[in-house]
């Protein structure tokens, strides 16, 4: 599977009108699997667990991703150092394993490798931009060192950090990408997707979008926001999208994070492969060509992305050697009346059923009434811009 | 965490009255990674992928299993032949690379290896006894010759094939299991679970019980059923109860092969982390004491049990160092209104909402409307007898 | 409409094989209407709210109904007193009244006029036989001096008081019906609703059957075990019901009181008028031939019985004047897309949204949870016998 | 409860601050009772029934409405006409029996008559003004010569309509109230809310609001882009609001018709009593004075409304002597554990349930896939114009 010479670049393929399929999220499937902890959501697995991250990537391979991102999230100094010292291993070990095992398993087949910055507590913890750039530095090293293909600034809720990133990003030659974690309402400062996309094009992003937060087609709203803001402004960019794979509806301002679901409740919420068929469709549809998947997402589901771009993309992933095209494994099945279902149109029709009759289909979005008694918490909920965060986050960090 | 000395045996625990954890379900886990294919579900991924089983294995152990049950699903040479010549293994390559793996990772912890056979396509097309037999002999050959620390016969429809198997399995020295996939209406000829389980007991299995095609309440009623008749008997027996993590309150006797969203859109059925510590809790009430899973059961599910049985076993799983109790990992979340929902009341009360607001909460069985156009299947339906299947089966097999 | 000559009696009629269409629930559509409190539920309007009264009855009349039902149900003196000197008629003015009103309405078709009489607070109080009986005796002998056409002893929780009704009942030389508000599970004292059934014949009841509690699918069930006990018993008799107008699957044997929906909140509970096709075809179909309604029926799902049973009573019923067959009123109208709609095929096809995605689609019966801090209905829950529910009563009395 | 003297006109009553409370919808009522024909919804029910139409006026009295609006519903000669010679009497004696109904009714409460009308074939058909305005002249010129005491335009879809009506009514000198069917997206040629309301303030009309098509809130919401458009205008109005009694989050522009549930299916969606609690405050705290029901609402809904403002009307309605303020009547309900339900928090927390577990939430508006086969029935759908309605009426009109 691996294409002799060397693999051309993310940029390359990009201009060459290519998809590129990205990968699913590491952080939820890795705490499902047992090796991340929902709350912190530290990636200290890269080096404790490697076994297990590697075979994560190498899942996400089969299924058909061009990218390996290094299992970094969270991973700049003072997030690790919030935990404490229960960790056994500095933030460079986190990060160098990260990248040693991306390399590893994108020299399987054809992939990159793309290392990874988010957001820090510096930023909300109303550091200078010289301390916020100086924490991103320390993971830029590494993601030089290690000779990474390209580089990604993801999930930021401010587009102010997620610019200091680029700039950060971009004292490397590596192309650079960033998406932000927010709806088509914007920012937390209310800067709408348009102005940011823009904000992050002349930062030096050759590709934007956003990832995480919410579900698929809220984000492939969101992208064709920023899209038109960017041709709107005259300038150019790639796009990329990097959704969740719950459905979220109901989701306020900022995302899945304020359903009551969230973190441990979320199951009747995951999408289906054939929800993910829609949502690659309808992204490529909206001149996305780099899409892949964040929280939630499995390998099957980016197995599905690639399935359904299969006639752009010209071939099927090597994990589809086990999975039937729109259910024809079925054709197999020992029961009869299964084999009557090995067909797209039963699948895209299916409206499928909760089996949980006492409960509701939609949720109402965390409030005052859940957590009465945090007498707090109500100021907090309305604490939505910058500054506001910064005092309570400090605030907070104080009485921990 | 592995004991100093041999291990104790599967009958020993059981006997000393502790709890034993079991696996969770291997099929459908590693369909959705990508090594198994949906309709055939064989498992020569033990073969061609170890690192992927091997991966699975691990992550179970850290979750607190006892046992790790061989991935010989659907391995019996006769099952393996219906796919043709697209496998490049043969039968008895694939059972050995499965007590391999497993081996291998139980002796990282405190772990039994399982040799597992189940039902066959010659039973079902109506092979003689001596025919029948002598498949389930293939694979306990190798089960013995790699010297497994018990057997267990799992996923019978009909108890008399599962006879067969327990007859089989006890021609070696080894502990022998038996769980049929059935619910409180009984096997597919009407056998009652208390009957059935009756059988089982005087064909030899020490360990009774169900396994899959029904969600985890309606497993522990029926295992409770046989509990009663195997004590009406005046009989004794262990019981173990390996459920879907599915919610099924629709299905009718053939279980979640019935229901429209399977095999591919049962995301929103999928049990959370605190359904399960209500079925562990209730089996082990029950008087159940072998409590594991099946198809849908994650690592985080299998932890979730562990961690609710935690008291009875005196420890924790080492995949708890991961997951705080009942959500306490929260504590450290960035957004404060997230931490509040770091504690059991929270967790125990939710009733999640599917974001689906256009599915229903139940579905109905598969029936002819479904499959209208398939002029035989409603005959096909309403076959539920071991002699009517056979027909139907043969007749099916002819047309493939 | 109302034919030449005298009109045939309830008995003629079933022995004669015809259909007999009851009328609906007069408590729940007059409540809606203002003219009955919810909680004391008695009938005063009979003789305050004349005009509201007569106009319902007459609905019922042009919708289909053979059976004018006095609108006496709680009239008996004992329950009218519990609501205290707040009424300004006696119990004899209002059983007068309303034997007047459903006369007069019965005279303008093709109806009969029924006595009824419902259980009483004496009998939950422990009141003797003879008190019982007593109270009874009152109403039957206004219905007797207002010569109504039949008599009917409705809404019976235990077998036994439904017995001494029917045994003064037939002190006249009526033809007696008897109904229970019971489910497949039996009276609140566990006497299953074959074993009711032949007590009631026994005690001279022509026509057995049950009323209100349970949705009409529920319901017929239930007749249909009262059926196969009357016929294991070699008895004969004809069969009623009158069931709920709500869905009500996720109630318990004490129907929907128990649904924390009741009585303020069953909206979205309510049977379309194609829900009322399935029923009265259902009834039909088990020969049950007097089929009518209790609470939540308004004079179109009458209507919508009548029309179903068209074929079988060989016509319409007056108000079909203003309904089209299965919608085809819908031709006229002026969007030409809800012309589409003018077909049997898509209302029964429909599965109607509630349009409430934050509420359950089955809610949990009433409970201990629901009602806590009111520290003795716990064991009132669970006082389901008649000696337990009579001792309850009394100290509810007391306090209240 | 008649008040001595003349009674104060509307205009009076809104300037100072009173609440003025409508009534329901007598269509939808009238269809349940046996005596509108759905599709055609044509009133002449008020000539041929009078006695039925008399009994729903004076529910709505007793439940607290001061405006009895006569049954003059698509009573246009135009309309009538459209069903052929099917009717026994002249629009003009439909019209003046409405009058006679709502006056007779009136005067046995403190209660206004208010003669209505509505949108006409003749616009759709695109007929001239003075054609259209003709139409109107001929139901005014008995609201004249009947001495109403004030008109309302009402359910118009196109505001250029509506404004027509108005210039017509306001010929008399009674005061006029215009309400329009569109919700927060305008009328069906686009025109805002506010524009709406500006332009029908300035054609004349005192009273400007909505009725019909959407649910309560959305109606208010409607109706506060109404308040200001004018008072952006710098014009003053009185604001009045008459929604559906229906909820319908999920319903597109043309309101509930496009809901695949219209009109035979919409059950599940009525409101509870509770819910016109809410409804009426919100209403109220908005401004909007004139507060009412359309389709859907039965006289218990608009007894809601006014015990939700009692405090601000200083009176309950006749109604509430039959029935506890939220529940309290449950505290006489026979069991015990009901009684533990008259409460308000209690209701005001219930999510009801729907009991219907296999129907959805919410359903997606016609479209296409549900009529398909009516070849011609896409476009029609697409056609939301003034021009493409009209266009694609006369050939409808021409095919019926």
């Amino acid at each position: 599977m691996a294409p002799a010479g060397p693999k051309k670049g993310i940029l390359e393929r990009l201009d060459a009108g290519e998809v590129v399929i990205g990968d699913g999220g590491f952080v939820f499937a890795l705490e499902k699997r047992g090796y991340v902890k929902a709350g912190p959501w530290t990636p200290e697995a890269a080096a404790e667990h490697p076994e297990a991250v590697r075979q994560l990537h190498r899942e996400f391979l089969r299924a058909g991703s061009n990218v390996m991102q290094t299992f970094t999230f969270y991973a700049s100094d003072d997030k690790l150092e919030n935990r404490g010292n229960t960790l056994r291993f500095t933030g460079q070990q986190i990060n160098e394993a990260a990248c040693d095992l991306a390399r590893e398993v994108a020299d399987e087949g054809d992939a990159l490798v793309a290392g990874g910055v988010s957001q820090t507590p510096s930023y909300l913890s109303c550091k200078s931009e010289d301390e916020v750039k100086a924490t991103f530095k320390k993971q830029i090293d590494v993601f030089i060192n290690k000779n990474v293909d390209f580089l990604i600034a993801e999930y930021f809720e401010h587009v102010e950090e997620a610019e200091w990133a680029v700039q950060v990003l971009k004292t490397s030659e590596k192309p650079v990408a960033a998406t932000l974690c927010i709806g088509p309402e914007g920012d937390l400062n209310g800067v709408s997707p348009g102005d940011c996309a823009v904000r992050l094009v002349k930062a030096g992003a050759q590709i934007v979008g956003v990832n995480c937060h919410f579900d698929p087609l809220t984000c492939v709203r969101t992208v064709k926001l920023m899209k038109e803001g960017v041709e709107r402004a005259g300038l150019k960019a790639h796009y990329m999208v990097q959704p969740l794979a719950f459905h979220t509806p109901d989701c306020s301002c900022q995302g899945f994070i304020d359903l009551p679901e969230f973190p441990f409740g979320l199951e009747p919420r995951i999408l289906t492969r054939w929800d993910m068929h829609s949502y690659a469709r309808e992204a490529y549809n909206a001149g996305i060509h780099y899409i892949g998947g964040c929280c939630g997402f499995e390998p099957y589901h980016i197995r599905a992305v690639a399935e359904e771009l299969a006639p752009e993309r010209g071939f099927l992933p090597a994990a589809s050697d086990k999975h039937g095209n729109w259910g024809a494994g079925l054709e197999m099945h020992t029961k009869p009346w299964v084999r009557a279902r090995a067909r797209r149109d039963y699948w895209e029709k299916l409206k499928p059923a909760s089996g949980r009759p006492r409960c509701p289909s939609l949720s109402t979005p965390d409030s005052w009434g859940v957590t009465k008694g945090h007498t707090d918490l109500m100021q907090q909920k309305e604490a939505t811009t910058k500054d506001q965060l910064k005092q309570l986050f400090q605030k907070a960090e104080a009485n921990n």
